[in-house]
């Protein structure tokens, strides 16, 4: 149960600037592997479905508020279900009770998360809130069976080391996140990624059950390409720049620029396997880049700000205060409008998936 | 999974009109039931408290936001480690792991509660909140170890019948709830209660598993005692004819006072006594009055405001609006200032405590 020293959730809510009114893109992804997690799930799942397992125990990990997560745990009761019906040979008095973990930060929005999940008589599951850094234990060992995460192992649980220190040569200066332009920034990064993904992994080891399954979606990086030519670091580049314009109009200050870092890794895909395989206690079933239908689509500045807003607005918000927000996305906005992003000339990131088998 | 037509949770927040911070009332009664609760459980848990149950569940039905379910969870988790101990026999190779569950209607302000739960660093167990009506299954068959519910079974699941129906013998005219002196009112709301006592303890059945326990306690009247002639009562009238001043004064109207009831019911020590009974689910360890600390003491008309105010202004609101509120309890305040509750002459409600065993 370790504690989390900053955390910032996805804006809560459900107006025109919430995650929830804004999280398609990471929806197109979930959709995009849908099949794909069924197929594994059905063929992979090694674990008596029988009554005498009574009940099934899902969990999201960094859920947020939704509407994805409902989406995705529908979509695994599903195939369980289906996996459930084709072994009908074990006899089944009772039917499956399913349980789904729904957990994220405790300054998460769960509120809205509960408010806004299907209706009781239309949902298969009981709902449970969980709320707890996931880079630590937050479930009992072993009453896991299914463990799903996506978007959100990029996540660090802390600031990487000297980042924010104008002194040291792993300083990131005026860029707000890693784009791999330093190389000492860069490598503090890792250093944090490593040590969070190996906390990620033996948490979910505890909590899954022998047998069990633990999904990952997310994105990453090419092996070789740094963040800065894609259209992700293109784009928090730019935010990093729109804040130094309003430094220089006195709206805030190059002094707490230096200052702030996101706390978020994209890893290349071959750092992120080898953090993978370092696990013991999971079987890598299977990794594999698969294809973002938003991919090859250009995408609308007001779809890249809305996205970026959702996301990143409340770790701004927290270090620069409310009110800069607005006065920073029009900003942005107007300055993708003069420049905008040539989606020709960017390197792609992966978009991938992975599925580990509890030993 | 059933839904709940209407919920009215306690005020939320951490201001100074929260239940957060106008509970203490109800604290005083979890305290005094400490030792007793301690005791029932090293006496009455028939559970194998050995490394082979793994995750030890308890359960806080109606917890509110807090402070006092972190409280009574805390006394629980107690209780169960010192029998533990006491069964050190039981090679025990893993300690028990705890996980709680609180439980309230969605609209609840679990956000409040999840930030301020004890810290993870502080805290011996694993957190859920878990949305729904504890009129109906709210976790899976056979799972939760230890339930606890205090000063909550007297919430309806819904309007009684016909007691707003300005042409039922029914109705229950400008009283704003059930005080007892309309008899056709009474027979209602008991209807109703005997249906939502019925509904609480068949869904407990399904969750608790043999041998765990169910620990309930509340408020009632002692027999033959109408809710009028407490200080509960009186102040809720005192309510009522705050309303039906500001209907004078045009602010509100006596048709919507008469459309207004607040969905709560005490019913007499053996009326309860006699629902309880119907379950053939628990056997019934411990059914007593106990004695509240605050039984004896007149309270000032600040707390007993404070009181109400954090429990009722959410289904206020509802009914006659936000701006209702502080007028209202200005007025009750001015009220209660010119004609105090003569505490000597009123009959004083019973606190029971109530220990149930999964048969």
């Amino acid at each position: 149960m370790s504690t989390f020293p900053r955390s910032y959730p996805m804006s809560g809510g459900d107006d025109q600037h919430s995650y929830n009114n804004n999280s398609s893109y990471q929806k197109a992804a979930i959709n995009s592997v849908g099949e794909k997690t069924r197929q594994c799930i059905i063929e992979k799942l090694d674990l008596p479905l029988n009554s005498d397992l009574g009940t099934f125990r899902i969990a999201d990990y960094g859920c947020s508020i939704g509407p994805n997560t409902f989406h995705v745990v529908q979509s695994i009761i599903d195939a369980v279900k289906f996996k459930q019906l084709e072994g009908k040979n074990e006899t089944s008095l009772m039917p499956l009770e399913f349980q789904v973990f729904f957990n994220d930060q405790p300054n998460n929005d769960f509120n809205t998360l509960f408010i806004t999940q299907p209706p009781s008589s239309e949902r298969e599951y009981f709902s449970a809130g969980v709320p707890g850094s996931f880079h630590g234990q937050v479930l009992p060992r072993n009453t896991v069976h299914i463990g799903h995460t996506s978007y959100t192992t990029h996540w660090l649980s802390d600031v990487p080391e000297n980042v924010d220190d104008k002194n040291s040569p792993a300083w990131n200066k005026n860029y707000i996140q890693c784009n791999n332009s330093i190389e000492e920034v860069t490598k503090s990064y890792k250093v944090q990624f490593t040590k969070d993904m190996k906390l990620f992994l033996e948490a979910r080891a505890e909590e899954i059950v022998p047998g069990g399954l633990m999904i990952v979606l997310g994105q990453c990086l090419p092996d070789g390409v740094p963040l800065l030519k894609t259209y992700q670091g293109i784009l928090v580049d730019t935010i990093g720049d729109c804040l130094m314009d309003m430094a220089k109009s006195g709206l805030t200050s190059e002094e707490k620029i230096g200052l702030f870092t996101i706390p978020a890794y994209f890893p290349q895909f071959s750092e992120l396997e080898t953090e993978i395989e370092k696990n013991r206690s999971f079987t890598i079933e299977t990794m594999e880049s698969v294809r973002h239908p938003l991919e090859y689509i250009p995408l609308s500045n007001h779809f890249l700000i809305s996205m970026f807003r959702a996301i990143l607005s409340t770790i701004i918000k927290e270090h620069f205060g409310e009110d800069v927000i607005d006065e920073l996305f029009d900003r942005v906005a107007k300055k993708l409008a003069k420049y905008p992003i040539d989606f020709k000339e960017c390197e792609k990131n992966v978009t991938y998936f992975i599925l580990l088998k509890r030993k």
